[in-house]
């Protein structure tokens, strides 16, 4: 290919098994076959645990067949290996819901990245327990939903907004600084498919105010986490984190502004390759093909 | 001064105190008083805790007093404001001791740094409770105590080793992956005197075996942390701290391998602005003046 | 202090001159003097070129005098020790203008700091030669003045944007990536007070299209620098620079992408420093009191 | 497969050529037909440049075929593909001759990381134009060559030195801080197997006395970068590149100590990566696996 192919003329497939001699060989055949032409193809294979994880991502616009050839053809695969897999058409963009509070920063982050072409997707609405974000939705014409929580009416609430996700075809949800925790019963509702960015290098200074705890044990880096999110708080799959140096001449005010650059960067990463397909999870970890 | 003073010609003054107007004038006066010149002063407040640090580097080769003058003159100014203050001359260097069980890689990164210039100080010896790194010491030509402990001899060897230390007046102690627990009554001996280096980014991790611990969590950085060693194990002071990448593709053994890299820096940076007298220690934290 | 001062009680004094004893003495001195509380000190010596400089922030909110009396008694030391000078009072903000074409990532970055808080001082303008970022200047409320300019009326137009900038008596003009460049006479016009923020580690890829150049040579980190615009084109004295890392997956357009945040954060910090009197200029070098 | 094979069971093929359809999958079909199993793989497709890289590490101890029949079957598919291509066995260790002058840090750095198993390779010879280092030689056994050159005796000397690393069969040369320059028919004797660590950030700073340069255009970041070495001086394929800050604060004998840190762990990898069959060059760029 001395041309690249249209983006919206390529898929991605994600595959992980039990690991087995052959197994990269017949996906390879199949696509091959197909017409299809590999455009990269990355794999890695955790010996501890037995298992083989494989993204391929591939043109389609000289294939002879059509997907639903190619879905059962791969479908019979995947039975003869005990593979699980997910394939996704780059022209059936995914749709993104973002959820917030009150701090703007990673909203705004997710929004101008968006518009720049940086991440691919949809994103057809914003929900927020607070009303004080809707100025920024409207500047970039998105549907704002303000759902305000209290201890009383959550789960009807998390009920409405579950059915809002669901009418709408939501594919991922971004918690971008969402100061609520969810109940297990949302988290249960989409898994590997909520993203929360923390504001601390975790495991260190998990639940509330970590940038307190920070300051309070005079660590000279701070971090953030990007996971998924699971009914264990602070405990989900870690996609990506990253630090930033600190001195004693930082107050509390410094940490928490010094950290805002490396949340929104740690969750813009975390979300741009979940949108790519390049995030797999199991066993409580991550595979992230870059 | 248009030339570099001669080091050796120079001194360090340390200080903290409760926050307080003329700190900066009174210091600066008495030694312009005494010919000295500053070369460098740095300082720091922590209005949460109200109080003042300073360090300053002055040259000493036009002073027209000598070293008793200027510290009686400094002492009456301590008392003033209530400093707490310690004056060190380059011409006296300090003196060092390393402590290792069987890994070498923060011994060699030591020891080379010291030979290239990097670390200026004495080192008479290298203790270890492993006969392992002898050879070493040697190539460096360094004495090496061997001093096996074993739940029984703890309290009689540490005696020995805190003997040993106070005969050959050692002003830091370095930790260099040392495998041993110290004693209370060890670490208490030598306040802000001891720097330990532990291999993760605390407070994640603490403990044995960190970096099995990061590899269970799935983290994507792993890091070092150099802190001064304190009765509360991995609770000291934090000195310095970094963190290097790391991936799926990351063995157990690949975190062990780079994490050799970020610990020996760690270190050296760490034991480096002691020897520069740049730490100040005050509330399990600490200033370090760059 | 134990409790921070009202920072629009505070000031900074930012002093450079010939290297000699007593220096430090004499301004600390006057400053207590005054009653003035020393907050920040931070002083450097280029014992190379025999040059002191220091940036002195402190506290007014018990000075017995007042700007005047306190701007002579400056002036007297200054002109004993031969000292260039200047004191800004954090109660008078400075004044920035930003100058922009078409690419808005650096533009939407400095705007939103500036709602954040992080970068202290007004806006009262934004220039451009082309109108499409007109709409980002209103939702941030912001004056917006569309400066065409050509090979034939490139004099008269800057004559009007130095007429623009002197009527609104700006501090600061930032070329958040302005693709036109400056002539002599308007760098000469505001010296040291133009950042510039080219997209390449300088001095590697000056001129035009730096990541096509980096593309080209195949280098394995892409940066930005931060300069004080001079009259030799990429040749003024640098700020601020930092790095990200590429590889041979990336694309002329992922270079372009990874850039964006580059240059934005380096941007950022190179302007909060500016404004918060932390950068001096000599010999086409900075010193920046961190 | 659940457990790890031996390593020296393993073996490496790198392959390039101009991008087509079935690459990925011949490669495959044909490792499964001889038995055996990809343990890694990884690709990339140079769109612009129309070309194909891959690097497939496998497990070799269950194959039915022996190492004949394992290339002529490579070499025939090749031929198919217009691919350029190479097998490494992992049991066939490289071997690696180091060349150095009289800074050390480099030296010690590959030997320390050698004798910790980080570099898998033999190293059989040390080759210096000065004779101060023949000291570090012996004390981790390995022969040392002082080979003194002078603008008379350099064509002979180097013919010298090729001699040896022919009869050594030496498969990669480490300039670590060499400080002569190879002349055109030494590096093409070598093509892609001599890795240079030149201490700048290239193309920043090329030639001598880099740190001068650093110093006097006043730089916040210094680096280094390891590059294989061509006839054009400092212009070959870049493998691996970093940096490090630096500040007004730091002299030029300050940039030349922080510039050793950067210098032997940029090569190190660089180092690593060419022993495991990671680095492709074409086109004066490298496609390095990770």
């Amino acid at each position: 290919m001395s041309t690249d192919p249209t983006p919206s003329d390529t898929a991605t497939l994600l595959v992980s098994c039990p690991d087995r001699r052959g197994l990269v060989a017949a996906l390879a055949q199949l696509l091959y076959g197909h017409g299809a032409n590999i455009l990269d193809a990355d794999q890695h294979t955790d010996t501890l645990a037995g298992m083989f994880f494989q993204r391929i991502r591939f043109d389609m616009s000289e294939m002879h067949t059509d997907r639903v050839t190619l879905e059962r053809a791969i479908a019979e695969v995947a039975e003869r290996f005990r593979m699980s897999w997910s394939l996704r058409y780059a022209a059936d963009r995914k749709r993104m819901a973002i959820f917030v509070s009150r701090y703007d920063h990673c909203l705004y982050d997710l929004l101008l990245r968006h518009k720049a072409g940086e991440l691919i997707c949809e994103i057809p609405l914003i929900v927020s327990n607070h009303p004080d974000l809707e100025e920024v939705a409207k500047q970039f014409d998105i549907a704002f939903h303000f759902v305000p929580i209290t201890g009383k009416n959550k789960r009807e609430q998390e009920e409405r907004e579950i059915g809002l996700l669901r009418d709408q075809n939501i594919d991922l949800i971004v918690l971008a600084r969402y100061m609520q925790i969810l109940s297990t019963e949302f988290t249960e509702a989409f898994p590997a498919r909520i993203i929360n960015i923390h504001h601390s290098f975790l495991p260190a200074f998990v639940g509330g105010k970590p940038y307190h705890q920070a300051y309070g044990r005079g660590v000279k880096l701070i971090g953030a986490t990007a996971h998924y999110a699971t009914s264990d708080l602070d405990e989900g799959p870690i996609i990506e984190q990253d630090v930033i140096r600190t001195s004693h001449r930082d107050s509390l005010d410094d940490l928490v502004c010094k950290g805002r650059d490396v949340e929104r960067s740690v969750l813009a990463r975390a979300v741009r390759w979940h949108l790519e397909d390049r995030v797999l999870v199991y066993d409580n970890r991550t595979v992230v093909f870059h």
